[in-house]
């Protein structure tokens, strides 16, 4: 099994997902529409290019951590395939709820729908770099295990944020709508100790280059 | 003819047929819909994802094989070039009788229609296979020959287990809806008879790398 | 400018727009039609199903031969990067006319849009084997000019063979989508002038690698 | 973090965007219509084409862009991932201003809101080019600064020349119009001082080639 076929069925997949959101984007009517009113018609589109432009993120940040795994992979064995598989049919179903939050974000059962599809799709991230730490990282000593168990925790902080938001769209709507906007800048844009995960995890990779 | 660029050409096929899919699932109505409305709705979407899903590991298992299948490749000759292509134009095709199942899964003619393209699709891929043994595996060596073909009989049990699904539609809808979502299930998760073939398969390949 | 992303960008526009082909297929309503009915509706999908496979040899001959061609080039000119943006242009649109002409089958002009638009994407691929003849293969002494001349008669005679079926279309509408069908058939299957032509084109090209 | 997966990632995007474009061309109704009926809807289709055209050099040349710019750079730092993710997020938005455009084009609204959509993507691509050329270009000596402040100002003079056709569109939406035409060829066939740019750009990179 080619470890390289397999980063570019992988990389495909997400670029392809990441650049359908944009279909799901729908035209609004302006064929007989005064310039005015069509103004208003493509002010309407805005909760459609803002669940289009958090899709995007997410996507982008899924991929940033997907590529970052597998420095660590030196062969894909049948339990990568598995589960980075169920990773990738995830990953091409988030344009769905994207298109639905888009249209209906006022709709309470669409808002949980978008934010329990990123949390499994989060999760099974997470089933995926369970794998990775115990099969390949810490039985080659790849990093150190106190790193490994941080770098873990930051990873299952991801779909928790979604599940605490998917909770709070029973109390405030908005405030749901607000986290799902937030979440993906904040795992784009590494605090401080994401900053120190990121070096030491960096570091057996760079040495493996 | 490069190796590299007609494997690049189709595993984007693979790619994007995979990631086509969900533009199949359509997005119910829900604009004056209420929370209990909304709910009933989003679950009649469940046989789309059920469709979606199957479909999306009936793409991998086949790139899968694909992929184990060009190892044994050394040069691109015309015939696979073009049993290639019709194979690609099977793979491009499934997203389409993936729509019909998703929306008409109590239909018989498109229960019959989803099998059969499966069955076809299946079928052309042992073509490809069937040459290749013919072609590079048995002349060259490769594979011992009584391995080739418990390989050879293995491969043709997944268009026939289709056109078994296929039959007892006739019978019993539910019972072929089941075995359409089993079928790429069981031969993702290889049984022992495939881990020892695929073992030997896997020998040659990795002795070439 | 690097022939490698330049190839794979090229690869993806080819393979993108052949799985697209699959999208412009539509879904006949089959919610409340029995089986006899629902047969019927799914047997009036074969013109679709017909104009999908045609278009997908069409664009799968096409990418064939601008891998060929690639084959001649060491650097990727202005003017290479030029003609090509138009023929991927040409590629890429190829899915409308396929749309059109297996809705709308039996209409004259959509006939003829069909025919033209593959008409004129051979005629750019055309203009791109010319430049590249000129300019890297006879000046560089790549292949014997009397094969350069046969090829570039063999590269002619396919959109011509179009604006023949073209012609055709406003004496037998039928007879000129038998010839739609046909012509990519013919140039995926290489007759005996062609076997010369392909061998001593690929000579040097084995040579160089 | 891999350079090559990157590019392909990016290439992808870029790729399918370019592709994808297609698909906001609506098929007209033709299936009453006499053969002069379908003449003349089919003409209608001819905005839809143009604006396809466009726009598809619009991303074919901001992909030659980005495939320049890439070659200054020797690996990819978090910055570069954020500004880049940014960038493919509006290249593959483009096909939805383009949809509207081919639809609206005599809408004063629609016109602005393509124009300004080009002017952002524009932008962006020059946020990216500072950064490089601070980050890595200047730092690192690999141009004359004196060449850097052209090619700076060539890149800039790109999303204002955008922003001059939306300006006009309150004047003449025409005059508007074939600017959106005329700008992508314009940046795609270079003119004395881009030529005189290009050499000097394409010096390093050859030299690291």
């Amino acid at each position: 099994m080619s470890l390289n076929r397999f980063e570019a069925f992988s990389d495909g997949v997400f670029a392809i997902a990441v650049t359908l959101l944009v279909l799901e984007i729908k035209a609004p009517n302006l064929s007989q529409a005064t310039s005015s009113e069509a103004i208003t018609k493509l002010w309407q589109v805005f909760p459609h290019i803002l669940s289009y432009s958090t899709s995007f993120i997410v996507i982008g940040v899924l991929w940033l951590n997907h590529q970052t795994l597998f420095h660590f992979l030196k062969r894909v064995d049948r339990t990568v395939l598995v589960i980075n598989l169920l990773l990738l049919m995830c990953v091409a179903f988030i344009p769905y709820p994207t298109a639905l939050l888009g249209e209906f974000g006022s709709s309470l059962p669409v808002v949980v729908f978008y934010g329990l599809s990123l949390a499994l799709t989060g999760f099974v991230y997470n089933l995926l770099w369970f794998y990775v730490v115990h099969r390949y990282i810490l039985t080659e000593g790849l990093i150190h295990p106190k790193a490994t168990r941080q770098a873990t925790l930051w990873s299952l902080s991801y779909p928790m944020s979604y599940l605490i938001a998917v909770g709070l769209a029973f109390v405030n709507l908005n405030l749901s709508l607000v986290l799902y906007v937030l979440i993906p800048l904040f795992y784009l844009l590494p605090g401080i100790i994401d900053r120190q995960l990121i070096e030491k995890l960096e570091e057996p990779s760079k040495a493996r280059l």
